[in-house]
């Protein structure tokens, strides 16, 4: 059997570099015409299909790589829980599809713009999750295909993947009203832009964050059908960091009818939740609950694992890849379900 | 006081789009040289100095950006723990610097070649944990600055970070040692191209991968300081996974002589002996006492939590970018000092 053309060939046969052959490919657009048309005519000449077999990004002279976008610090891509479960379901598709991926992020929006208007990628995938600084807006004027994650519901004209944070939370909120609680706290997510502390439930109307309001409305239908007034429940605001979470939790426990039961809006704020409680001395499920939401692989591991609505973060990730490398100019919304799991962070209130 | 001239005002007064304008300053080579003059006037004339503050590297035209190489999988960098900690450093100093970050990563050497040689990145952190794929050779074709991670001791003509592995194996060895352990068991990352299984030690000495080695050697060095002839220590190598590490684990607790302790050449493969041992039956540290190596968040949370040798993991990452940064083209090889941390996986051996 015949061995199979490589991009090492047709360098050779063109008497360039492999670097310069790689360019041809990859990024046409700096390599001088005749030495384009010398390579092309080599590629041609000894039936070489292209650097990878499934190389259509690579033939229609793309660079081959996807940006991925947040306004949080490039840390986050590695340090939170949840981003984590997503680059990797990202990660593996982008393997499989052999793209390389861009990390694009800034705390400052001027530079997060420039990073957006610089980054040399095929396309990007929006990490909406904490949308303070227009990423839509920004990423637009790159005329590239992007999907926004967490951004459903909010603008039809672009691609969005995302759950139904309403249905999640108010499945959740149920699950606590059936165990016979009645006073819980709501650790939220941010609203809008930096504001930290108690809210008011019309403030929540006004978020910017869809799916932070869109929880918050479905804890608070959750908690009606059984019965709980909705301005009777506490929300307070936090940045999802142990600073802010504590500090949200040294309020709620501060109130005179203090909650049996916590909604955290994040694994991570859960977390952090269970480690503020252990330190006060209470027990979890026995004196409190705590319910989390995203359902990163930390919550099993928990002492005690966390019950929680579980996404599916990983194919969130692979999804958005798909919808990018697969293209075509009409925007697609896709919504995803979310599953509520029973572990052992919640049970009936104290008697 | 006057406000701070902004890209957006370049782009105005050169009568070009901020894209265009950004990429004057980022990517010039593919800016069409009448229209770069214009922009660069525009600049001059209003006392822009660039993009941003610390834009030593814009103004310098290149791309402000870093590429991380590794031959594993791209999930690699959020599915592994040292991987991950590694990652948080460099991207916490990408941030500081305003640089981006690429991940270039292939499972195959061609496709791994192209990557390396595509990657728009002013250069390059290569991970060598494993390194299958000559990266150093292909990515030295690039010609552009780079700095080998765990390749200290390989190379002095190129720019290496790394810690003293013999001098940390030897010590946790000399832990277990001192504790009364005599009958040890080494369960190995890879020594050279995938190959499984118990290896002898006179092919550790030809091992491809001088991190690997140095570690057993610092190990049986350790334990030679017992009274423990280095030839009686199972040494069994694998691919830093659950079955690979599992197997191992069947195959030294088969032995006439099953190990009192398990040498975990990763924290990775340690808390899989933690969930194998617990699978048996087997009581940590009663029954068996188990180490790892290099200091991973995962490994302080563990049940129990693992003794190890610490790595200065985030500041290795730190370093990289740093020696990338501050490129000049002398070469530096820097040699990170670890650290024993004894927690709850290491007691005395039954008597």
């Amino acid at each position: 059997m015949t061995r199979p053309i490589k991009l090492s060939d047709v360098a050779k046969a063109a008497g360039v570099s492999q670097g310069t052959a790689s360019n041809v490919f990859n990024r046409p657009q700096i390599v001088r015409p005749e030495v384009r048309e010398r390579v092309e005519a080599a590629a041609r000449a000894l039936g070489y299909a292209g650097p990878d077999p499934k190389g259509r990004l690579l033939r229609a002279g793309k660079v081959n790589a996807i940006g991925i976008v947040t306004s949080d610090p490039l840390t986050y891509f590695f340090d939170d829980p949840y981003a984590r479960v997503l680059m990797s379901g990202i990660a593996a598709a982008c393997a499989e599809q052999g793209a390389g991926l861009s990390l694009v992020s800034a705390v400052n929006e001027e530079k997060l713009a420039w990073n957006i208007q610089s980054a040399i990628v095929d396309g990007f995938i929006l990490l909406c999750i904490e949308d303070g600084f227009r990423l839509v807006e920004l990423t637009r004027e790159r005329k590239l295909p992007f999907v926004a994650l967490q951004y459903e519901n909010r603008d039809p004209s672009i691609s969005a993947i995302g759950v139904d944070d309403f249905d999640g939370a108010r499945r959740i909120a149920e699950h606590l009203g059936a165990l016979g609680h009645r006073r819980v706290a709501i650790i939220s997510l941010q609203l809008a832009e930096i504001q930290v502390g108690p809210v008011a439930l019309a403030d929540v109307e006004k978020a910017v964050y869809s799916g932070t309001r869109d929880r918050i409305l479905g804890y608070l239908r959750g908690m009606e059908s059984f019965g709980v007034d909705p301005h009777t429940v506490p929300i307070v605001e936090t940045r999802n960091d142990s600073e802010t979470v504590s500090a949200a939790l040294d309020h709620v426990f501060s109130l005179s009818e203090p909650p049996t039961a916590i909604l955290a809006m994040s694994d991570r704020a859960a977390l952090i939740a269970l480690d503020w409680l252990r330190a006060k001395g209470l027990k979890v499920p026995e004196d409190v609950s705590v319910v989390g939401f995203d359902g990163v692989p930390e919550a099993e591991r928990s002492d005690p694992p966390l019950t929680t609505i579980a996404q599916p973060i990983e194919r969130m990730g692979r999804e958005a890849v798909a919808m990018i490398l697969e293209h075509d100019d009409a925007p697609r919304q896709v919504m995803l379900d979310t599953e509520l799991v029973i572990r052992g962070s919640t049970a009936p209130p104290r008697g």
